[in-house]
């Protein structure tokens, strides 16, 4: 080991001066102790490839970012962390930080419909592996780079893009976004800094996509002409991810009923009810995983969005409980997995309604709902300070603040 | 996209106090402008984790390490890139850091072997996926991790490991073993500080090995209690790996050849004639790839190690090129790939030698070859200062001085 070692020494040595070594060694030296971008939750600035990784990371922690349903993944919780620490760097203004995030996530989507389900159902995270492109993308674009540049950036993020399904229900989970964020500022700095890349590192025969199981269907990716961001969905429920198309369509009916409330029948998909339709649930954490429950919450105006309605108080309240009582829950195969209808019965008579996740949200009523959402898990004071800035332009800097200071 | 921004600030905001978000920050943050760690050929001392990257990339830029051919990996670019950025940051004796290599080395060949021919064949660059299962040993080693932290860094690297062999012949190539040392370094720090991972990151139905076309012959990591390490594999020539067995060969004859040389034959396996059988080069880079010119400069005792020997000056050279006329290249099928036979016939009589690179080298030959190397690399004094700085004990803060002042 030993002269294994000194040949180590001497051959780096050697090396120093080689174009790769001068390019690799001026971004680390370059970043190094530069308070270049802001984090969640610490009045540190850190240099902006250290603040996307712990941003990926901390942003996807609560899993209640939004996701995109084409290619299953959640694509703010990496292109955001990636576009806010370059744009901080570079000192850009709202409506460019804006635009990169947005073409980012885009990109995202469509690399994640090129790699196609055989690579999700291969056992990679989508958030992951497509994201880092789709930060990429975003990095380079507020860096200014060119076209060749940008594509020696996304040939390179193709050797460096990872990320598995198995370490879901760990810590391992939301660190995938946060490699994905990292990985898109570190690729798109190399290339500005003149690294080279393999001229084809996602398509050709060992390149990203036909090594980590991709269909690769390119009509998937030019997305003939439309775009798929506005697709994208918000989680409005901080509990299962089941239970939100019954509380959704709950939750439209509640100002139309009247009277007392008898019976509550919801109907969904059956892959559901092993994953939550706990009858009783004795703990807070029960609670997310319980149709009747929430629904019981939902019907008494208590915040399904807020962290702490889902408490062992909660779990244990006599008149949520009793409410719960008269929830029954009945599954039919036709029901798509992201829909749900509820039916309530009163002494008044029957309310009905049916919500389905994938339909687009009503661009109209998502700016309420998203504030609303804001401040069920922060106060209305932060919300309301998180709004002035997005209403100001979405100014990085100003954004870096918010995370820093809030 | 301003309605997901302002989405994420809530939602990241509301998570920054989870676990993972605490222990993703504190890495960042208490590694910031840190001078933990050395880089080859810059003053500065950065984050261990940047100084790992750095370092596994310079040192493999001139692509002059060592191998080992038993997974096809070259091991120290990876995994002492980590293990001098831990041991310097965590101020570790010269025998810890020595053995932590050693075991890292180690581990990275075994993990390779359980990877399988399969892996390398789907496009896997070796040195960069088995090796950041190395490094991360290397690592958690020298921060006296518990087995349960060390099992958690190694589960978690597992979804960080990445590299592609379609960056060959690009920086790419150089720039995974930068990844590789700095994912090790900075897995096992997020175990240190409490993260978790999949419970079997590797193995598992979706675990890295299944994912990334592994072969997962679990007898070939257990290795039946030998070391692979002995079978590491230097490089003492700066040109083709084609040429070697025959440099090798030659250069065991020169003491022995007596009279003006006739007629030089090489025997070599087919497969090289296509790489580096240039009969005339008229550059230096050619020269490389030529088995006359490059026996002609062996046996006129001309360094075949030196990079600087192969020069347009030397292509042109007239006692050289009339020397590598005298030379015949013929191939056989029943030759190792890793083998080759020289015959050298002057007035005097016939010398012959053959050589095999899957051989071990001899223990008490390389100490004296590799310090020529390195001689011949950087000259005596640096070379000089090198093997002191191993002989008293390769301490890591020593080495550190060396690399950053050299």
């Amino acid at each position: 080991m030993r002269l294994s070692l000194l040949d180590w020494i001497s051959v780096g040595l050697a090396g120093r001066d080689e174009p790769v070594a001068q390019i690799i060694r001026t971004m680390v030296c370059d970043e190094a102790g530069q308070g270049q971008a802001s984090l969640f939750g610490d009045a540190s600035r850190l240099p902006a490839r250290a603040a996307a990784l712990a941003n990926g990371t901390i942003s996807h922690a609560l899993d209640y970012d939004d996701t995109h349903f084409a290619h299953i993944g959640h694509p703010s919780v990496v292109v955001l962390p990636a576009a806010l620490a370059v744009a901080e760097a570079e000192k850009a203004e709202g409506p460019a930080f804006l635009n990169a995030a947005l073409l980012g996530v885009e990109a995202s989507i469509r690399i994640g419909l090129w790699l196609g389900r055989s690579h999700y159902q291969a056992g990679f995270h989508q958030t992951a592996t497509a994201g880092a492109f789709g930060a990429t993308v975003a990095a380079a674009k507020l860096m200014g780079l060119s076209t060749a540049q940008t594509e020696t950036a996304l040939n390179l993020v193709a050797t460096r893009a990872s990320g598995l399904k198995s370490q879901f229900g760990t810590m391992g989970k939301p660190y995938n976004a946060g490699i994905a964020a990292s990985n898109g500022v570190e690729c798109a700095t190399l290339a500005r800094l003149g690294m080279t890349a393999a001229q084809d590192g996602l398509a050709t025969g060992q390149g990203f996509g036909p090594t980590h199981s991709g269909t690769l269907e390119t009509a998937l990716f030019d997305a003939d002409g439309h775009w798929h961001f506005d697709r994208i969905s918000h989680k409005f429920h901080a509990c299962c991810h089941g239970t939100h198309a019954a509380l959704d369509a709950l939750i439209t009916l509640v100002p139309q009923i009247t009277g007392e409330i008898e019976k509550i029948t919801i109907t969904t998909h059956p892959r559901w009810l092993s994953v939550c339709n706990i009858k009783v649930p004795r703990t807070g954490l029960e609670v997310k995983f319980s149709y009747a429950h929430t629904a019981a919450m939902a019907l008494s105006g208590l915040s399904t969005a807020a962290l702490d309605s889902f408490s062992d108080k909660v779990a244990g309240d006599v008149a949520l409980k009793s409410l719960a009582s008269r929830v029954e829950v009945q599954a039919t195969d036709t029901m798509a997995e992201t829909a749900a209808t509820v039916s309530v019965r009163t002494a008044s008579g029957q309310f009905e309604a049916s919500y389905d996740l994938a339909d687009p949200q009503l661009p109209q009523a998502l700016p309420a709902r998203l504030k609303a959402k804001s401040a069920a898990l922060l106060g209305q004071d932060t919300a309301a300070d998180i709004w002035r800035g997005g209403e100001k332009g979405a100014d990085p800097d100003q954004i870096g603040t918010l995370l820093r200071t809030s």
